[in-house]
């Protein structure tokens, strides 16, 4: 078998027995029932993806933020300049980005990962070099990428994933950069989705209303050559995805194989997420949906998913920062489980 | 002039320049513009409380819980017993509550006051015992306190909030703690606001259908009773508020008075805030929205305070556990300003 198959073989679902157990110990934790909201969902989930209650904390973490270049720049999607793609990973690896700040705040660690950035990235600490291609092709006009490629670089995603648990953490956060991703994102989830390009493609950094038209124009002509199809995963992230998308994928696999919880970012976590879902439904049992984006395919991705975000504060940035937010939320349910006290222990009284 | 006066006229706005520095700042960070949504917008309020861009980090940061019990009690309008607020505080002094579980996994002092606790507590390290009376009246039948008490309670918060920041904590959160206390809260924010009990009394703890409508009942009686003008902040908090309510206001006032942010927790804080903002409308330059309590008139309280909740968790469980979660979004979105690099800078191309 190869290393993708071996993994999506090793996801199975949620231990029912030690979500039952962190249901009945929320329960008997003293404060009145169901006070702590969607914060006691998210524990009861962690206990079955540990299979134990309670869940190991989820700490250490760690953020690996796939970076990748889009041959759909070259139809003018977005005014950035493709060597921005670049220039932000020095940034990231020069500790000088949001990111890098959000994880400095929160103690998770960076990880950068070049699954297809165009161009050649000096060695750095904190930098994995495992470049598939530099950079996809058009979608527009062509696949973006051969299906040989798409399966080489989900599994990037899982050996990363496996190195950073490999490594003692537990917790993961996904993190993107990519300049005209979102485009690639829009495409995805219209793809799988079914919806029209119109409702799933935003304005990503900020495009002005031609150019998100345009964008429009741009995903509705690359569904129409591809004609991507939802039951065939690879092929649709051949066809229209992007090189960090297909990494996503297989980190999602990968946490989801090692049984640790992933958070996801925006967007374009939620269109990999897609991808993987596709591939193995029960890796949703260790993804957490972190924030929404103002994107609006990412609410579309979410819903399908049937996942709720945590956090929502308009934010569109990516590079992880949304899913780094949550992460104190996600600590913080878990913990409960650890070291609340209960009625009894606590010599609380119970309601009459 | 008494410690209240004098903490009120130290209370100003915002400072112009620094919101605007921290604004322009934001424009040039290496990120779309606008790409943080409402962590800017606090970045920027914080910039103008301390008057200097960047504020100073948002740390280290303490949780006051102001204890106390409620005469409206006898009215059975929560199934709990009395008894549980005494107990609770001795939960929070071993660090058995969700509190405590939230606090340590974010790195926050927690401080334990009873301004109002029925019965005597033991002295114990963590706990301040500014005792104003044992509860308040049942202001179903007779006015909650008397002027002077609330006054007196006020300034028990205000003294805390000093006592923290002079110990260096650089941001702030409320906690609470008193049986019955949701009951308290309606009549204040109906009060505040004109709305009607039906509308901002809610299951508090969780109360059933028919306990609900005898609350409503309960509040109703108590606005035809003391007939509250909110022109008069501290009669209305002595007619149908609690001695944690007026510590709250206090606390918020002397949070602002020292122009440290404070982080408000549900629909306690929120209905203490409206009793601040009314006594001091500069206060809420002070105050951050921690989250939205499922509680319905804690979303009435936030919107006629023109605060919007960073996190929607559907908690309910008050202590300051919602306001906790907000802290690391707090935190990060002030680090931001601090440490993320502008495009010049980091060697980042903007957008053509």
């Amino acid at each position: 078998m190869s290393l993708l198959e071996r993994t999506i073989a090793a996801v199975g679902p949620l231990d029912p027995a030690a979500s039952a157990a962190a249901a009945e110990r929320q329960r008997r934790l003293a404060k009145p029932p169901g006070s702590l909201g969607r914060l006691e969902v998210v524990s009861i989930q962690l206990a079955g993806l540990a299979g134990q209650c309670p869940p190991p904390l989820v700490e250490p973490v760690a953020t690996a933020i796939f970076a990748a270049d889009h041959g759909v720049h070259a139809q003018r999607v977005t005014p950035w300049p493709q060597e921005v793609t670049a220039q932000m990973v020095l940034n990231f690896l020069a500790g000088g980005a949001v990111v890098n700040a959000f994880a400095r705040q929160l103690g998770a660690t960076v990880r950068v990962v070049d699954v297809g950035v165009a161009g050649v990235l000096p060695a750095a600490d904190g930098l994995a070099i495992r470049k598939v291609r530099p950079g996809t092709a058009d979608l527009a006009v062509e696949p973006a990428m051969s299906r040989a490629e798409a399966i080489q670089a989900i599994e990037v995603g899982i050996g990363i994933a496996a190195e950073l648990v490999g490594e003692g953490h537990r917790g993961l956060v996904t993190g993107d950069m990519g300049i005209a991703n979102t485009t690639a994102s829009a495409a995805l989830i219209a793809a799988f989705t079914g919806r029209q390009a119109e409702a799933v493609t935003g304005r990503g950094t900020g495009v002005d209303d031609i150019t998100l038209r345009h964008k429009v124009e741009v995903v509705d002509r690359a569904l129409a050559l591809h004609r991507p199809d939802p039951a065939d995963p690879i092929g649709v992230l051949a066809a229209v995805g992007g090189l960090e998308h297909a990494a996503l994928a297989g980190y999602l696999l990968g946490a989801a194989a090692a049984r640790v919880p992933v958070v996801l970012d925006g967007v374009i976590a939620g269109a990999a997420a897609l991808v993987a879902a596709a591939l193995c439904p029960d890796v949703l049992g260790a993804c957490i949906a972190g924030h929404r984006s103002a994107e609006p395919g990412h609410a579309i991705a979410l819903s399908h998913l049937t996942l709720r975000p945590l956090v929502d504060l308009e934010l569109r940035l990516g590079e992880g920062t949304g899913g780094l937010l949550a992460v104190p939320l996600v600590q913080c349910a878990v913990r409960v489980l650890h070291e609340v006290a209960t009625f009894d222990s606590a010599g609380v009284s119970e309601k009459g």
